[in-house]
C-alpha cells in the first residue's frame, strides 16, 4: 500500500516536454509531418523541436553564383522560413542544430544517411561563418530578437562518430565550434550557443570540450549529449532486432555529464539531452509497442531530476535516414506513424501532459501529482524485461491511498497495453497491411485510442483507496476529480426502465 | 446456433434512414443544431428531415403591411432560406410539413408548446393558399424544380388531437387539406402532397381521409401517421416516467394503415411514419439510455418491411416544446444532446448505417447483412423488459455460423451497453452536472464512444463461428472482413522484446 | 497642407473597441450570428459585447416548479453557458445587462419588441435578487472569479422610456438598482456594477441617480448612457427615413455626463456609452451606406477623448426587435448583414483596428497614427450632409506631409465609397434580391471588399507627401511602410517582355 | 462592333482543363503543394495532373533486398499512396508518367535536374516490367479498376532529348515503350497507354513511333507531345530572359501531329499535349506577369479545336528542377507561387472556368460563351508583343452587341492587368522581398485578386451593348446575368441621405 502524502514533496519538472526530435527539417515541408506536429502540440505541447539538416542542400540555403565575373554566395531562406513559420504556427520553436555541410561549401564528399548529408568540414571557415551569420541575422529580422533568443543554437551533431563528422576529428570540431560560437555571439550576445552533441559512450569529449572552450575563452551556454540503450543489431530485411539495457541506464547516461563537469567552467550550465531513445535504429519494431511505453515511463518520471531537457528522438515516422519506410509500422522512431496513428509511447507523453505541477509521490512503478484545482493525476506502469529473456510479468498490482478533500471522487482511467490503445496489435490482426486503405486507417485510428473507464469512488477520512491491476506492458493514467453532486432531490434512478425490479 | 445462409434472402430496406425528425425548423438557425446535424449526416446520413413550424411566426414568412391605404401581404423567406441552405449543405432535404398558422392569418389564439405555435384554421383560406403557393414558388425558384419535387409536402400535424388542431375538427382539416393539396398541384403537378399526419390510435381518420379525398378527387401522393408506445405519465419536476408497450407494438402501428386502406384509392401509395419513438415526451429519461437503443433495435431491423419510411423523433435535444432544457441529460428525444454527446440510440443508427445491402439473416435479436465487397455486418441486441417489472436479463448469448470466402477474417466489434458508449452513465458518475464544464464535456464525448475490440478469426470450411455474449441492454455491431495477410516471410513476432521467452 | 509632426501628441485611445452591441443574447445561439462574430473578432477585435434579454424567457433561466407541494425556483444556465462559451471562444467578453423580466417573475404583462421582453418590475424583489445572485455565482463557478470581475454588470436598459420600463418609473428603477447592486457586491466586492443605461435626452436622470446612490450608499462602479442622432421617422413598409443631427452631436452627447456629474460622488467613475448609432431604428437604410461610415468616422476618431467606451449598436443584422428582416439589406444596425456581407461601417471599424498607438495628428477629416515599427496609418474621410438637403460634396481633397525615417515607403490604400467596398450598391444593381442566391452572395462578398491600391513613394528630407482625393462619402485608409529594397543588382526590369521597347 | 449571334456555333471544348502539369510527384507530399492544389481545384478544377519522377528514388518504390542469400525486390507504395490519396481528395486524377529510372535498376548514372532523376534505360527490362506491373496492380487493388482505367499511362518523358534519355536513343525508347505497353495491357486491357512524350521540334519521332508500333503490333491508346515557344536564353543569376514566338506558334505545334499521323494507324487516337508553356525555363520572370496571361489567352480559347488536352506546365512554383527557388517571385512555371499567391495566368484559367458550354463567338481578342441559365461569359484580352521590340499597345478597345433575353442585365467585370490582380507589381513596389513576412503575404494575396466592378445595363431590342477598353496586357472577364428586379414599389432611392438634394 502506497500512502501518498497530502503535502507535495516539490514541483514536478517539465524537462520531459522541453524538446522533441524530428527527422531532417526539410521534412517539415510535408503535410503529413505538419498534421502530426499539430496533433502533437494540441495534445502534448512540446516547447522546442530539434532535427538535422537545417543547412543541407535540400533546404537550398547556400547558393553560390557568378555575376560580372565574380563568384558570390546568396543565402536563401525560402524553405527555412516555410519550416519555421509552420513550427511557430503550432506553438513550437526550433532548437537550431547547425549542420550538415552544403555540398558547395564542403571540403569533402562524405555523406551520411539515405538522404546524403555532407559531413565534412567547411572548405572555407570564413564562408561557414558568413552562412551562420546570415542565417541568424535573417531569423532575427523575420522573427524578432526576443523570439530568437529563446532558440538554442547547437553546433553540429555527434562529431565523435565517423559517420557524422569526417574522421571524428575532435580538433576540427573544436575549430568549427569556436568559429561558430563566436559568430553567434557577434550577431547577438543574448543568443545561446552550445555543444558538443555527442553520442553515448563518449563523455571524455566533454572533458576536452570544457578544457578547450575555457582555455580559448570560447562562449558556451549549454552542454548537450545523446543517450540510447540498444545492444547489437540482428538484421532482417527492412528491420532489426536488439536487446536493450535497463531503462535506468538512460538515467545514468543523463547523470554523468554534471558529475564529470562539476569542477570545470561548464559546471553550472544547462544540460540538454538533445536525443534519447531505446534503440538508435529507425527500423526497430520495438518503437511501435506497448513494451516501449512501459520501458520509458520511469525515464520520463525521473529524468527531470538530472537534466534540463531530454528530447525524444523523434515525434513522427516521417523520417528517411534509412530510406522511405516500406510499411505503416516499420519500427520508426515516431510517436506517430505516417497518417497520425498514435503509438503507445505517444500516449505515455500524452499522459505525462496531464500530470500536475505538485509532486506527491514517485516510485519504480508510479508517479502521483496534483493540479492547482485539487485534481490528482496518477501515472502507473508495469515492469518490463528489456533483455528479451522473459516476456515480463503478466500482471502487476499497485495499491494506493490518496489524499482527497471531498466526499467522493470521479475516477477516469486511461489504459494502454497489448490490447488497448495499441494500433500495432490491431494492424497485425488485419494482416499487417503495408499501406492500409482509408477504411483500414479509420480502424487503426480508433484502435489507437486508450481504453477509458469511469466510475465514482467514496472517500473515507480524507483518503481514496485505489487498487490498480496492470496488464502486461500496461501504462495507465488515473485522474481523480472531486464530485459536486447536482442530482436533484426528486431523482430516483431506480424508476428508470431496465433498472432493478420494483 | 444461427446458421446464416451464404445466399441473400433479399435486399435490406433503407426505410429506416429515409427521414428523421427535428425540433421546430427555426431551431435549425442555431449552431449547436447545425453542428449536430453535420455530425449526424457524416456518420449516419438521413435523406429527409421533418419538423414543425415552417410557417410559424418565428420564421417570419407571413408579413402583412399597409401601403397607400391598402392591406397587403409580403411573403418573406429570409430564415426559410437560411434553414434550407443549411440542410442542403449537410446533404439532407426537407420533408415539408405545412404549419402552424401565422398569428396574423389565424382565426383564433390557441397555441401549442412553450414556443406557442398557433393551431387554429386560417381566417382566410385564400390567403393560406397564397402563402402555400408563394412558398413553393419561391423554393422552386431558389432550389430548382427537380430538387423540390423530391421534397414531400405534408399538410399539418396530428389534426386529430385538440392540442394540435383546434377542436380536432376533422371537417376543417379536410377543408385545409383540400385547398392545400390543390394549391400544391397548381404550382407543379410533380410535387408530392400527403397527410393526414395523425397521432397513434386514430387510424379511423385514415378511412375518412381516403373516402373524402376520393369523393372530392383531391390529390394524395402519400399517407402519413405517427407511432409511439408510452403509457401513462408519472411526473417529477422537469421530467416524467412511463412504462412502454413492447417494441413490437410499434411495428403493429406501422402495419395497420396498409391493411386498413387496402381497398381504397390510397392502397398503393407510399406510407410514411413521419414520427415515431417510444415515449412522446421530451423529458422522459428513457431516451438517454442503453435500454432505449436495445428496445428500438428490432424496430429498425424490421420496420422497412412495413412502411416506406419511419422517422425517429428527433435527431437532437435542441428542442423546446416543453421549454429550454435544464440539464445536459434531461430525457430529450435527441440522438444527440446539446454539445453533440452521442446517446446509445445514436449508435443504433450509426450501426444501422454500416449494414450492407444484402440481407442474409434476421431474427428477434440479430440482423446479418453483407456488402458488395464481401464484408459481413452483424447487428445483435439484448432483449429488454419495457414494463419496468424486471431489469431484463443480465446476459444474452448468441452463436452464429457465418459464410466467409476467405481463410481468415478480421473482426471488429463495437459495443454499447450500460457501461460502454454510454455518456449518461459517466455523467451520473460525475455527479449529474447540469451544465458540464468544457473539460467535463471532453470526458463525456470520450465516454460516448462505443467500446471497440479487434481480433482475427480462422475460417473453416467457408464458415466463421461467432460467439457473442451481450451484457444487459447491449447493442453490438460485428464486422467481418476477409484478411489478405501481407506479413513478410522473414517476420518472427516472437523476436519482439516482451513476447514469449526464447 | 497638413504637416504631421514626427513626435506623437499622445496615445490614441482604444475606447472605440471596448464594446460592441448585439441583438438579444439568445440570438448568440445562432450560427449566422457566431459566424459574424468570429469574422468581427478576427478582423477588428472588440473587448466586450452587450445585448438585451439575458434573463428573458428565451434564455430559460428562471424556472419555477412544484415539488412535494412546495413552490420552488430552479435557475438554469443551459443557454447562458452556450452563449458565453461562444463569446469567449471568439475572444470577446460579456458586458452583462441584467434584464428583462422573466414572465413568471414579472409584476405585469407589458412587453417590448417583436420578441416580447417583459419590462415590468419583479413581483418579488427577493426572488429577483436570488436570480441575480444565482446567475453571478454560477458564472464565477464556471468561468472563474478573475474572469468575471472583468465583465461589467449593468442594471436594466433605458428605464427612462415607458417602452422599456413600465411607466418609466424612476423610483422603481432606483429600487431595482439598489437591490441589484447590493446583491452583486455580496457575491463579490470586486464585481463592477453600474447604470442607469438611459436613452438620449434624459441626462437629468443622472443627477438623481448620483443623488440617490450617494444618499443610500448604493455601490456604483460606472455610469452608462446611450446616444443617437436621428430625427423624426417617415415610414414606408418595412422601413423608415430620418434626417440626422451632425455627427458632432454624438460627441456632445458623450461629453455631457462628466460635466454634469463633476461635483457628485460619481465624478471620477468610468463612463460607458453602452449604445450609440445614428438612427435608433433597425430598419433605416442609412445603416447600409457609405454615407454612414463617413458620417461616423469623426466620432470614432474623437470619441475616446470623452468616454471610456462607446459601443456601436449593433455588430450584426441578426436582430429581431422589429421582427424578422425581410431582405438582405433592410436598414439593420449590423456592421454585417446576415451571411456576413460587410457594410461600409464595418470597414470603418476594420480601418480603425489598423491604427497605431501613437497619435500624430487629427482633424475634421483625418486621423494619423504610428505603430511601434514605424508604420504610419492614416484614416481620412469625406464630409457628409446629414440633413438630406444636399448629397454632400462630390470630391474632397487632402494634402499631407508625413514624417518617415526611410528613403522610400510602400503605400497601401484601402477605399470604401459609393462604388467600392459597397455591397449595397452592387445589390441594387443586381435588382435588390431579398434573399440572394448563393452565387449572388459570392458576388456581394466580393463587392464588399474595399478597393486596394499599392504603390511606392519617394521620401524627401524625411517627409513623404500624400495627396488624397476622396470621392463622395469615401473613407480611406492609407498605410505607409518603409521599404527595404532587396532587388538584386543584376535585375533589369526593362528586360521583361512587355516593358518599354529596347 | 462584334455582333454576337444568339444561336451557339457549337460546344466550347474543355480540352484546356483536361490536364495540368506539376513538379516531380514527390513534391505532392508537401503542404504548400497541397494547399495550392486545393485552391486550384476549388476555383478552376482540372481533371488530370501529370508530373515526373513517379518511380524515382525519392518515392521509394523500387527496393532491392537480400534474404536467405537471395536478391529480391520489394515494391513499396508508401509515398505513391500518400500522393494519390491527396490528389483524389482534391478531385484530381493522375496522368501517370512512368519514369525516371530507380538508381538500383538503372544501367547508368546519368541524371537530370537538381534533384537527379536517373535517365538511363533499365539494366533489366524484366525487372522494369515487374516494376510497372506491380505498380499498376497495386493501384487497381487500392483504387479500383474503374478508377484506374481513367488514368492515362505515358511512357517516359522527352526521350528525344539527351538530357532526359541517355543518348536520346530512339531504338532504346521503342524497346522501353514496347515492353511497357505490353505490360500495361497484360495487367488490364482497358488501361490506356501512350507516348512518345516528345519535346518540340521532334515530330519526326512521331512518324517512326507510328511505324514501329504498327509494325510490331504494340498497343497505343494516345499520342503525346510537348509545346514551348521560347527563344535563346540570356542568363542572369537565378534567372533568364528569352524572346517568344507568337502564341499562334503554340497552336501550330498543337496542330502538326494530327496532320502528320493522318495516314497511320495512330490517326484517330486522342492527342495530348502533355506539357506546354511559353518558356521552358523555371526561372523566366515572364511567367509571373500579366503579359503572360494575355499572351496565352488565345491559346486557351482556340487550343481545344486541335487537341484533346493541353496541359499547362505547371500549376505551382513548388518545383525544384533548377534548385530551390531563391525568392517568392523567381520566374517559376506556377500558376501559384509558394504560399498561394495567384499569378495573372492563374486568373486566365479561373476566367476560363467560368465560360459556358455554348460557344457564341470567338476571335483574336475575345471568346463569348453562354451558360444553360442564360448567363453570358465574355473573355477578352489585349494583344501583346512577344518579341520584346515594343511594350505592346497601351489600350485596346472592343465593342460587342450581345443577345440577351431580358430587359436589363447585371454586369460583373473582373480585370487583370499591370496594376490589377497583379501581385508581382505590388511585390516590386514592396522592394522585391525574397521571403515576404506574413503581413506582406497578406497584402500580396489581396493584391493578387482581380479588380471587380459591377453595374447594370439596359437591353434594347434583345441586345446589350458592351464597350470594353483594355489596358496594356489586360485580360478581362465580363459576365452578364439577366436582372429580376425585386425593388418594392414604395422604394425611393433618392430619399436616402447623401443622394441628390430634394
Amino acid at each position: 500500500m502506497i500512502s501518498v502524502p497530502a503535502d507535495p514533496t516539490g514541483r514536478f519538472s517539465e524537462a520531459w516536454r522541453q524538446c522533441v526530435g524530428t527527422g531532417r527539417v526539410e521534412l517539415a515541408l510535408r503535410r503529413d509531418y505538419q498534421d502530426s506536429l499539430s496533433l502533437l502540440q494540441r495534445e502534448i505541447g512540446f516547447r522546442l523541436i530539434r532535427g538535422h539538416g537545417l543547412l543541407s542542400d535540400g533546404m537550398g540555403v547556400y547558393r553560390p553564383y557568378e555575376h560580372e565575373g565574380a563568384h558570390r554566395v546568396h543565402h536563401s531562406f525560402t524553405y527555412v522560413d516555410q519550416v519555421l513559420d509552420a513550427y511557430l504556427e503550432t506553438g513550437i520553436r526550433p532548437f537550431l542544430e547547425l549542420g550538415f555541410m552544403p555540398a558547395a561549401l564542403a571540403s569533402g564528399e562524405q555523406t551520411v544517411f539515405w538522404w546524403r548529408g555532407n559531413v565534412t568540414p567547411p572548405r572555407s571557415p570564413r564562408e561557414w561563418a558568413d552562412l551562420v551569420r546570415a542565417t541568424l541575422i535573417h531569423l532575427i529580422d523575420r522573427y524578432g530578437l526576443d523570439e530568437v533568443r529563446t532558440w538554442p543554437v547547437e553546433v553540429w551533431n555527434e562529431p565523435n562518430l565517423r559517420d557524422f563528422w569526417q574522421d571524428a576529428d575532435e580538433t576540427a570540431y573544436h575549430r568549427l565550434y569556436e568559429i561558430t560560437a563566436h559568430t553567434v555571439k557577434e550577431v547577438d550576445a543574448g543568443l545561446q550557443v552550445g555543444g558538443p552533441a555527442i553520442s553515448p559512450g563518449a563523455d571524455d569529449w566533454l572533458d576536452r570540450f570544457a578544457e578547450f572552450t575555457e582555455r580559448r575563452d570560447v562562449p558556451v551556454d549549454f552542454v548537450s549529449k545523446h543517450a540510447y540503450t540498444s545492444g547489437p543489431a540482428q538484421h532482417v530485411p527492412f528491420g532489426v532486432h536488439q536487446a536493450l539495457a535497463p531503462a535506468s541506464d538512460l538515467l545514468d547516461q543523463f547523470a554523468t555529464p554534471r558529475e564529470r563537469l562539476k569542477s570545470t567552467a561548464l559546471a553550472r550550465l544547462p544540460l540538454h539531452i538533445t536525443e534519447f531513445n531505446s534503440s538508435y535504429r529507425p527500423d526497430n519494431p520495438i518503437h511501435d509497442t506497448a513494451f516501449h511505453a512501459a520501458y520509458l515511463a520511469p525515464v520520463l518520471a525521473h529524468g527531470g531530476d538530472l537534466v534540463d531537457s531530454f528530447s525524444y528522438w523523434t515525434f513522427s515516422d516521417m523520417f528517411e535516414e534509412a530510406g522511405v519506410p516500406t510499411a505503416l509500422f516499420h519500427g520508426g522512431f515516431g510517436l506517430l506513424t505516417h497518417r497520425q496513428v498514435k503509438k503507445p509511447t505517444y500516449h505515455l507523453y500524452a499522459f505525462m501532459a496531464r500530470m500536475g505541477p505538485d509532486l506527491l509521490a514517485r516510485g519504480d512503478d508510479h508517479l502521483v501529482t496534483r493540479h492547482a484545482d485539487g485534481r490528482i493525476a496518477v501515472l502507473a506502469w508495469a515492469p518490463v524485461d528489456p533483455t528479451g529473456q522473459t516476456p515480463g510479468p503478466g500482471r502487476h498490482a499497485l495499491r494506493m491511498s490518496l489524499p482527497v478533500a471531498a466526499r467522493e471522487v470521479f475516477v477516469r482511467r486511461s489504459t494502454v497495453d497489448e490490447n488497448h490503445g495499441n494500433a500495432y496489435t490491431t494492424w497485425r490482426h488485419m494482416g499487417s497491411p503495408r499501406s492500409p486503405r482509408l477504411e483500414q486507417l479509420d480502424i487503426l485510428h480508433e484502435a489507437a485510442e486508450p481504453a477509458r473507464s469511469h466510475r465514482r469512488l467514496t472517500v473515507q477520512e480524507g483518503r481514496a483507496g485505489l487498487d490498480l491491476t496492470l496488464a502486461r506492458h500496461e501504462i495507465t493514467l488515473v485522474e481523480l476529480t472531486p464530485v459536486a453532486d447536482e442530482t436533484p432531490p426528486w431523482w430516483d434512478e431506480q424508476r428508470l426502465l431496465g433498472r432493478s425490479a420494483p
